[in-house]
């Protein structure tokens, strides 16, 4: 296991060589050096004994299947493109285990069919828009986005053609009926496993997530000649608000609430701030509790606007809802967990994943690795070999048990 | 004195009319419309009987002395720049005055001799330093800005000599000994006069000035995956110190403290802001008050951060002493203000004039007129004719009272 867990670093640390940048670790949507990826990738799987072909919206994708296989198989996979100057392991991590797991189940001589997908695109960068490669396998890629341009000017389906690919065929990538499920293992990309000491957890589901604007409008005004009575000071009216904001989501079990963006006008150093637009994240797996910190948020901001006498606006700008994990296969990997010596860990997740996208066409499950310093989308972005191997064991007990479970 | 006041409007309004972009009032530094407001103003001034010329550092200045008139003379004046897309009466409409201050000194055949100076800078606004006009008179103007480039590279020598000026001669413009003193109108640029019913003030002095940049460290992190208990949000620590900043300024008689710049990195809706960079403006007649304030408020910051794990720097950019008017000349315009019928009322400046830079030379004196709601710096900066001309009232008295104060 150790061997495999060092290996499946190792090739991590290999993929990310394979960039548009020199010195940095940058690979978008079907980019020249995704080609290096593929044909690396494609030669691992065959050494497998898999069938790999490469679908339409580029997604690698490798097929074993053991001599007493059953007819649906199981699909395990990450993202193969990456956030501009990423670390190693976002998403790359998860395929390399992929390849670990089927050397598993081969080791084993499980009767089992797995197919690895290698998935194109998940971050989102070059056309502003995330999950092209799950979306497609899961059936709801959006024929629209193919007029959609990167910031080059190249449209989707040209991107697409240059590749050597062709954009029509699209819909054959989405799945049949014989699978039985999908599992993501990612690593965790933020700081709550390691202040747990603990290695893994599996995933209950994506939290749900709204997004709002606001913008509080005051009176811009001479720094010096206007006294703090007079004012109506866009900033400070932000500044109690965003305190709020920190307070209630402190205050709320499970809440995250991130003000992340914040432009004022005219942004002098000798003007009272007239305008001040907010950005406002917030997350929870409740949809009751998400929806009432808003509310609640809009009510403060209201509230301290009125006091003041400024006007205030908002808008959203984004309502997801939550995505469950499937119970069934999440339980398989819960008792794998346990089996495998570790404890029983579940938490959400407050980043979109493949999985929340497969999971709309098929039960999907994730499993988490410990982020040491929380630290990713950053070349800093590491995981530990022990971790690693950790997961190897847990994937062990899965299969095991998956191929009991079919039995 | 109606008529002499709607005349000064008018001539604040013909003047807007010279600038360098059509449909906008803006007139930096000996600029090409320049040229047309001095041989406006040279015509007006020579039909009121003055000598005219301009100095080397662009400065309009008119001489008139009574038949019978003392040595020392009368200097009043303001500046005939803008900022860009000004109102129509910042500085000209203390020049405007001057010139009908000198018309009623002539009416009332006072034994004086008054010079009008039309200062050619004020705002800083081409050479990103102020006061070109009145450090020239002063005799503190610094040759070494002469080597000063503009945003097209135009060096301020060279644009002096564009004019038609010779500024090897801008020492020539320093006053000489036969001066009783420096009294400019302005508006104040403020909302106190107007909150407060009054029309007219008498300036004490310009108040202290300290500007710092502040800058909170924090560590960016994913919005989603990271709870609130294990952020360090930069911006949440910003914003508890711009409440702060508020609070003491509020709880202090006479402060005025502005946050009015922020920049916030990397400035994105879902990740958790890393670094916060904001700018502290802090203004009070009082160097005492002024300083523990600002000790107040860095102690305040650190504070903060050290509670939340974060780190806290910060810079002094500008520590400017108050500075404050003849107690003398300022007692004449009290006295001509309450010989007027108008309520005593003083109040400190706190934006820069030319009358702080001309303090350091003779005794100088201001008299503000109300801004109505509190607008300059901008298109709809405006007066009342009702208080331009109570500004006459007074400053007809102030001429009587100097006059004989002379005697």
């Amino acid at each position: 296991m150790r061997d495999r867990a060092l290996r499946a670093i190792a090739e991590c640390q290999h993929i990310a060589t394979m960039s548009e940048e020199p010195g940095r670790i940058t690979r978008r949507f079907l980019t020249p050096p995704m080609h290096a990826v593929h044909a690396h990738l494609r030669a691992r799987m065959e050494s497998l004994g898999m069938t790999v072909h490469v679908d339409a919206v580029g997604n690698l994708r490798g097929l074993w299947r053991s001599p007493a296989s059953p007819a649906k198989r199981l699909i395990l996979g990450s993202h193969i493109d990456t956030v501009p100057d990423a670390g190693a392991f976002d998403g790359v991590l998860g395929v390399a285990l992929a390849l670990e797991w089927v050397g598993l189940a081969q080791e084993l001589a499980l009767p089992l069919a797995i197919e690895v997908i290698a998935f194109s695109e998940e971050e989102g960068v070059r056309y502003a828009v995330p999950f092209l490669g799950s979306r497609a396998v899961a059936g709801v890629f959006d024929q629209a986005m193919l007029s959609y341009e990167d910031s080059d000017g190249i449209r989707m389906d040209d991107a697409i053609r240059a590749f050597g690919l062709d954009p029509s065929r699209i819909h054959e990538a989405a799945l049949d009926e014989n699978v039985l499920g999908f599992v993501e293992v990612h690593i965790e990309q933020g700081p709550v496993l390691e202040a747990e000491n603990l290695q893994l957890a599996v995933v209950e589901g994506i939290t749900g997530q709204t997004r709002l604007g606001l913008c509080f409008t005051g009176q811009a005004n001479h720094a010096g000649t206007t006294p703090m009575h007079l004012r109506r000071d866009a900033l400070a009216a932000a500044a109690e608000w965003i305190t709020a904001v920190e307070t209630t989501a402190c205050n709320t079990a499970g809440l995250v609430a991130t003000v992340g963006k914040i432009a004022i006008e005219p942004n002098a150093g000798n003007v009272i701030p007239g305008v001040v637009n907010v950005s406002l994240d917030l997350r929870h797996m409740s949809s009751r509790t998400r929806n009432h910190g808003v509310t609640e948020l809009i009510c403060d901001a209201r509230t301290i606007a009125r006091r003041r006498g400024i006007e205030f606006e908002w808008v959203k700008k984004m309502d997801e809802r939550r995505v469950d994990m499937d119970k069934h296969l999440s339980q398989l990997l819960k008792s794998a967990l346990q089996a495998a010596g570790f404890p029983l860990k579940t938490m959400p997740s407050g980043a979109g994943h493949d999985a929340m996208v497969m999971a709309t066409r098929v039960p999907a499950a994730m499993l988490f690795l410990r982020s040491p310093g929380g630290i990713s989308h950053h070349p800093a972005e590491s995981v530990l070999v022990e971790d690693v191997e950790a997961s190897l064991h847990v994937g062990r007990e899965f299969l095991l048990q998956l191929a009991n479970d079919i039995d």
